[in-house]
């Protein structure tokens, strides 16, 4: 599927072309690449694409889309799974994986400036032998930008925090073309309106990120992985909640279900137990390691777990942990072709239980494949339905029971997207979520900072 | 000094006296009281204060404040240090000390839902025997209403954060006396705009802040605190922020100055050496308090710090707190009747020595006496003027030397205020921090959410 081009106002297009030459593309495949992320939600393409390198860039593309009333749609990594980059309203897509350079690490103030582009895993090899680290890990190797842009979490954010807890301040482009600078770099201030906050989940719609200013974290002395598996579902949660309740500074516990335990065997050569299972994460002294780890153990094998087993070593964890963000792609591989339609509710903790069990009612009916993982101290869970995209029944079905989950997480206190964002695929959720006078509040926002309604329209608040 | 009471219009006092009775007032002695906090800032008295005792209450109020195109100012414990709370367009000021239930405890998730007037004293009375504790710390005996209004901090921000870090949502009035409730209790939310983070800090001009949910903490199994003398002010600040860049969770890191001890020793009874001194306090396990004491007391001897005395016992710190904690009266008590006029920078920790130390070449020329208390874990540290209220010229001094120490620490990438706010006293600051297009959004946001101007105008951004 391709838009139309003739959508390009054609002043737009020379202004373009003539500005970024061959950093500027209308190519097809270059637009049908920028209109899809790793989602169920269809293609869009944009009408041209602009590979930018510097704020300066972006800052060029903003202004001559203002001036044509065209939409601008900042695409990082294409890791999303909301539909974020899709060209609902056509416009220019502005390629952000030029701007790539890790522009300062102060090990000093324990932080770093990277430019928006940079990803994930770009950042932890600049970082090697420094003795710190970057914590915000959501699988998937999504620019650092991105990540901001949807407020990402992962698996260690139940120690380490999200991104909003990580990102010190923002450089962004806003809808009129003017450079902001959210922050400086203290670890606190009082100062003025929340800009950088505002911005960390807007997902495009108020501004696109170009630099981020992001907190560092000491590598651990020691580290353990340990995996444990259980009878039932409720069990394995039951454990991770009673360790957050108890304080016990676990630095990741993931949750993954008979499925996908499944899956991942399969996928990554694992013999582990196909029952719901705990991967574990503990850091810091050796004392404490060995403490939490044990004082886990404790707790898990109260509740029925077993074959709780260590992985010391940095080989052993990081084949565990690359077993674990491969879920995904795994539980995907158990039905070829398919895509994956994931939710994402959070909930508090004490309800996470009850709102996994009463949700899993719902997925049985489902005639698709669904696995489960969840970041269980957190409250989040995804149920992934791995679905024929050429089937409009199993799309619908999906989204129906993603309904029911989410009218429970909301009913519950929760939210409809604990880490993926809004995107296309939850807009009809906020009202819920928000009341009336939340949303309208929300849209006020997005009216002031953006008059023309040009920054990725039909996303978040419309 | 008292306002004009004719710029109330007869309709809108009707209107309030008619639906409050009582709970509305327009005398002197009130209004008085309403229109200063504890800072060099003058009075500037309400034209009437509402004693609100609900939501509903304050959603009257600002309805009918907005019919009449009247300024709306929220007062909490009137305990703010920039003149939040002065009436500078007239209006009617809503007091929160009424609004005091705490309407929920959940051990089970960690959280608690209070009013805005709740103090900080009196949540800590009500968590007392749970097992948890709220960390932010400010010292005064603020609302946590106004300790999220003004994105406060406080001693143990190091460790456990900011009101930023520890509010999960709010209720609040809009200036259209719509009620929005920012989010629900889920960790972690990518769902819509921050509200939550825009109405902390926000200072009343976007909302009134009427119930809080906030992140409670398990108290540590076990606590000690610490005090070390040191040769310099520099050898202190760099023990600490040593400390920091090396991960060692310190829970408090409090820096007072040769004179703040003087005065400390006067109006608590202490006998400490009279010169640069860091108070410490470690959380954890008995062992973790341990080990994180003996690096701790490595690193300070290493730099020069001299008797290193701890204090283990519940009563013993609390004496020491309680000591720190009257560090600004104590200052005041050295010259009585005065004012206290208090800078508020923090700038990355790395150059935390030296921009007090420079900043002190600047505190030195001045005529009035002088101390400084930082929290220098944070980076922020605070420099207390005590000022003759009836003199222009020390105030003039004052701020003068203020804006000196303000330029630099934005020349280090730092911020005007770590966490007492903007209010009246730091707006001029504001484009020099975030740049002319940075303060066009916040007042777009501003002119969006208020469009007439009525929340606590005069204040932020203007």
């Amino acid at each position: 599927m391709t838009g139309n081009p003739s959508r390009i106002r054609p002043g737009l297009h020379a202004s373009l072309r003539d500005h970024f030459g061959d950093r500027y593309s209308t190519a097809a495949a270059v637009r049908d690449h920028h209109g899809k992320d790793d989602s169920h939600h269809p293609a869009i393409p944009p009408d041209g694409v602009v590979f930018a390198h510097s704020t300066e860039d972006v800052a060029f593309t903003v202004r001559s889309c203002a001036r044509h009333a065209t939409p601008v749609i900042p695409f990082g990594a294409g890791s999303s799974i909301e539909g974020h980059v899709q060209a609902v309203r056509g416009g220019i897509s502005i390629d952000m994986s030029g701007m790539n350079r890790v522009l300062a690490i102060r090990p000093e103030d324990l932080d770093a400036t990277v430019e928006a582009g940079v990803t994930r895993m770009r950042l932890e090899g600049e970082l090697r032998g420094t003795g710190l680290f970057f914590p915000v890990d959501p699988g998937a190797d999504a620019t650092l930008g991105g990540m901001a842009a949807t407020a990402a979490s992962g698996t260690t954010t139940v120690r380490y925090g999200a991104m909003r807890d990580n990102v010190i301040s923002l450089t962004a482009v806003l809808a009129n073309g003017e450079v902001v600078r959210t922050g400086g770099r203290a670890r606190k201030s009082s100062a003025g309106y929340d800009l950088t906050n505002l911005l960390v989940g807007s997902e495009g719609t108020l501004g696109v990120i170009t630099e981020l200013t992001v907190r560092l974290h000491p590598v651990p002395e020691a580290m353990a992985a340990a995996v444990c598996a259980f009878p039932g579902m409720e069990e394995a949660v039951r454990s991770v909640v009673e360790a957050v309740q108890l304080g016990i500074p676990v630095a990741r516990a993931e949750l993954l279900d008979a499925t996908a335990m499944r899956a991942v065997n399969g996928h990554s050569g694992f013999a582990c137990v196909e029952s719901p299972t705990l991967f574990f994460e503990f850091h810091g002294s050796e004392e404490e390691v060995r403490s939490h780890g044990a004082l886990i153990e404790e707790i898990s094998r109260g509740l029925g777990g077993t074959a709780f087993a260590y992985a010391r070593r940095q080989r052993e964890r990081a084949r565990l942990w690359k077993a674990r963000h491969d879920a995904y792609p795994a539980l995907l591989g158990l039905r070829p072709g398919c895509h994956g339609l994931t939710t994402d509710v959070c909930v508090p903790v004490s309800r996470l239980a009850r709102c996994i069990a009463e949700s899993e009612e719902d997925m049985k009916t489902a005639s698709m494949p669904w696995g489960v993982v969840g970041h269980v101290g957190d409250g989040n869970f995804h149920a992934v339905f791995i679905i024929d995209p050429n089937s409009e029944t199993e799309l619908a079905e999906a989204e129906a029971i993603n309904e029911r989950i989410v009218r429970r997480a909301l009913a519950m206190e929760g939210t409809c997207t604990g880490e993926h964002g809004v995107g296309m695929g939850k807009m009809r959720y906020l009202r819920d979520e928000f009341g009336a006078a939340g949303l309208a509040a929300m849209r006020a926002v997005k009216a002031a900072l953006d008059p023309q309604g040009i920054m990725n329209p039909g996303k978040v608040v419309g």
